[in-house]
């Protein structure tokens, strides 16, 4: 029923009252078991974007699910060899002069079979609970009218990343088709093969494909909801860029006793270029770091204070006992660009240490990047910065001369790839219309973000296409997104399906 | 002739006048090839001290040269079935009152051959210059009568370190013996098999073996010559111990785009921890660091002040152009306990790097210490140091509880093995004479080292027989020690017998 009420005025929905019978959950209900064999059949088969057969395969199958429901599916292919097919598909309305894009990917990221714990990335198995927690275990697939307990997981790669947004989403459009409800948009589907490589050819694939993507808003289904377990509506990504910087000693590998202390260590340079870049609370010292943010709106503000305050249960889970950020929320600080080591090695630890001075120390450095940031001037920020700690910036191993000539050299290299953040304004008239649609199928408030702390390229739709993003996560929080024993919680699946009929359903532009 | 003037009092030396002919170079001269090929023999025994076999090999094979000179050669072993046999020798004199004890290894470090250019580190080969150097060919033995160039290296494991050490001692004898020249002081050799492991049985053979080991003096003869060429009497050695120093962030890898910036990072933990260790010119901020230490005596100021500069020949060669150490002497440097990072690694870099928060991040110091500092007190600070940055310190992997517990927390263990400095006053008489007969070989001023910057554990030497130490190296300084390639310069080798059979010569003590 709380779908149909976002087909119906806000103020009735506030107003409450009794709410109609809900076809949608009905139909889902009563539609479980088929619904649960063809997303069993769905992650079964193989999807690293790198593996081109099995994601022409997906393709295929994804085609197939989508003629099932009617939705005019074609491949989406480039002339690029290298490019794997993405696919399209549609349910137009007449007379109907908005569009709304609904956008997931079918692709995963790559795992080691070996390292998940009793199943297999694409032989997806139920489990009555967690994996870990007390009393999970493996359950068969119950036969048609055995109940299926909507606590149980799946276990498969992609199971929350990102098949579960494909599937909600034909689910939906199921689901309305059999309750005889037509949306008032026209209705699009983009389901991406690449995702988790980077979307090297989204680009060309918005560009190219750019008549089929006239719409009014991208509504992306991917992610978590928050940890909490309430549902969230996320208007925006980071930008991100990653950047390898190296410092060096000597050019061969020295005793530590006969030169340490006099032969300049690069673990030491090291450290000290990287704690000169943050203080202890982990606030960003290099000069104008914070400088290019566009200031969060009224509304944006708004929405974080009215966020539930979940740091402290988060970080008794991630046993830590005390975050970075001098004390700000962690959804404040994911509004703001970050510097993280990603990694940084110099010499060997463990059995293989040495009592020597390494010849190098590297540190890879993530960028998450806000609006108003731009990627490639944020870099040469930090480049000056190491330029002040009194290096000579290098983008290459120093030569000789180079070695002769600067007492400090540093290697700092922008990694290809990087790009901007980008971030939907929430008082756009679809934006409300879209959190009043998720709203309306849950009776907890809605977490309303200005932006998310991960990073999408979606800088790239809104570019291409002009439409805005709009992301509506389903998966549960606790899901190992991109490691090994990926899961979804049936509930969560369930859910999505409601929600994303929700937003097809939802009434004409204000 | 030069270490005849040893023989004679030491002003006939300082008074000058034409030497006579000197015995031990016209027989070394005259039998260069039987001693090449004596040597390459010795060097094709693989030695790596893990090798019992190879090992006890080396050490019959050894006790065959030292039979061959009248050394009365015996094989000292332990209870213990890990420890390899050492070889002990001896040549004692009718009323001789005081006794030398002459010390080498005949063990080599571990070496992967797929690392050497050219060549098999048990298959020496010789070459006409240092490897890589314009010109630097193989060349075969020559035969007898053909001349042997005294540029040419020989490549092989322990070219240098040290089975040079013993055959320069045994050569040095067999030439006394054949000139008919009978030492003043009884000479005892003991040959080691394990040094390069770290001598885990050194203190067991000293203590059981202790009536062999009664004498006035050891001559170590084990490391390099001072980098300019000019021969070197080192009269310490630092002491040694490693510290595993590991931070912690939360309790699983963490999305860095999600959590980055509030999640605490350990890397940057690291690096603010190691960054707060050590000023920007490496001198070491940790309270005490320098309190024990025992002050050079006026000797040994004098001796430093009297050494080549050679630093920023050293510093072109090596390839940087601003060393650790504030503008002091690496002579100056090496008599002060250090703080070397040797290895640091948290989460990943190059390919395999990530955008997560890594749970750990560690490093792997090297403390160096003289004379004053004790191994556990030196450790002791640091772990000190580690708890007023804020950290509750651990010797193990926290728990849930102490994550819960404590804001932040770092692991600190000493590695097993660690040992202290030892140091013989220069000013010794029998320090005087040993620098009387090594300055007896060169017209070059003899280099005197109060301590070199590496670690052997010659206080268990002092503390087991009561008997200073004091070092002559022979190797030259590219000798690519514990590395590929390791080579030596046969002058070095031929300067190396003198300087034994001139320190064999000695007069009586003072």
């Amino acid at each position: 029923m709380r779908r149909l009420l976002a087909a119906v005025p806000f103020l009735l929905l506030l107003a409450g009252g009794s709410p109609p019978p809900d076809p949608v959950a009905s139909y889902r209900k009563a539609h479980e078991h088929a619904l649960l064999r063809e997303y069993l059949d769905f992650l079964s088969i193989p999807n690293v974007a790198s593996d081109q057969n099995h994601i022409r395969q997906n393709a295929e199958h994804l085609m197939q699910m989508m003629d099932r429901r009617g939705l005019n599916p074609r491949l989406l292919t480039l002339a690029d060899p290298q490019a794997p097919p993405a696919v399209y598909g549609e349910w137009t309305q007449p007379g109907a002069t908005h569009t709304l894009l609904f956008y997931a990917h079918f692709d995963g990221q790559p795992t080691d079979p070996a390292q998940w714990h009793g199943s297999h990335p694409w032989q997806p198995v139920l489990r009555t609970a967690k994996l870990g927690l007390p009393g999970s275990q493996l359950v068969p697939v119950p036969e048609p009218g055995k109940p299926i307990d909507p606590e149980w997981r799946i276990y498969a790669r992609s199971a929350s990343d990102d098949k579960a947004g494909v599937m909600a989403i034909l689910a939906a459009v199921e689901a309305l088709r059999a309750s005889r409800l037509t949306p008032r948009y026209n209705l699009k589907f983009f389901f991406e093969g690449e995702e988790e490589a980077g979307s090297p050819h989204l680009a060309d694939l918005l560009t190219h494909y750019r008549e089929l993507f006239q719409g009014d808003a991208w509504i992306i289904c991917d992610g978590p909801v928050h940890q909490s377990g309430r549902k969230q509506v996320v208007f925006g990504v980071r930008g991100d860029t990653n950047v390898d910087l190296t410092v060096y000693g000597a050019n061969a590998p020295l005793h530590s006793g006969h030169y340490g202390n006099w032969a300049p260590n690069p673990g030491l340079r090291l450290t000290n270029l990287l704690a000169s870049m943050k203080d202890s609370t982990g606030h960003v010292t290099i000069e104008g770091w914070y400088d290019d943010v566009e200031p969060l709106g009224e509304r944006e503000r708004q929405a974080l204070a009215a966020a539930p305050a979940y740091d402290q249960e988060l970080r008794q889970r991630l046993g830590f006992g005390q975050a970075e950020g001098g004390g700000q929320a962690l959804l404040t600080l994911i509004t703001q660009p970050s510097l993280n080591i990603n990694g940084m090695h110099s010499g060997d630890v463990g059995e293989l240490a040495r009592n020597v001075i390494p010849t190098t120390a590297t540190a890879v450095l993530d960028l998450r990047l806000v609006r108003g940031n731009d990627h490639v001037r944020q870099v040469e920020k930090l480049r000056q910065h190491v330029r002040r700690q009194g290096y000579h910036v290098i983008d290459h191993t120093p030569t000789d001369a180079e070695r002769a000539q600067y007492p400090m050299l540093a290697q700092v290299v922008e990694r290809p790839g990087g790009y901007n953040a980008a971030r939907t304004p929430m008082d756009l008239p679809i934006a409300r219309q879209i959190v009043a649609a998720v709203q309306s199928t849950t009776t907890q408030p809605v977490v309303q973000l200005p932006t998310g702390g991960g990073s999408l390229p979606l800088v790239l739709f809104q570019e291409k296409t002009g439409a805005p993003t709009i992301t509506v996560p389903i998966a549960n929080f606790d899901n190992n997104q991109h490691a090994e024993d990926e899961n979804i919680r049936l509930q969560n699946l369930w859910d999505g399906i409601d929600m994303m009929a929700a937003l097809m359903m939802q009434p004409d532009r204000p």
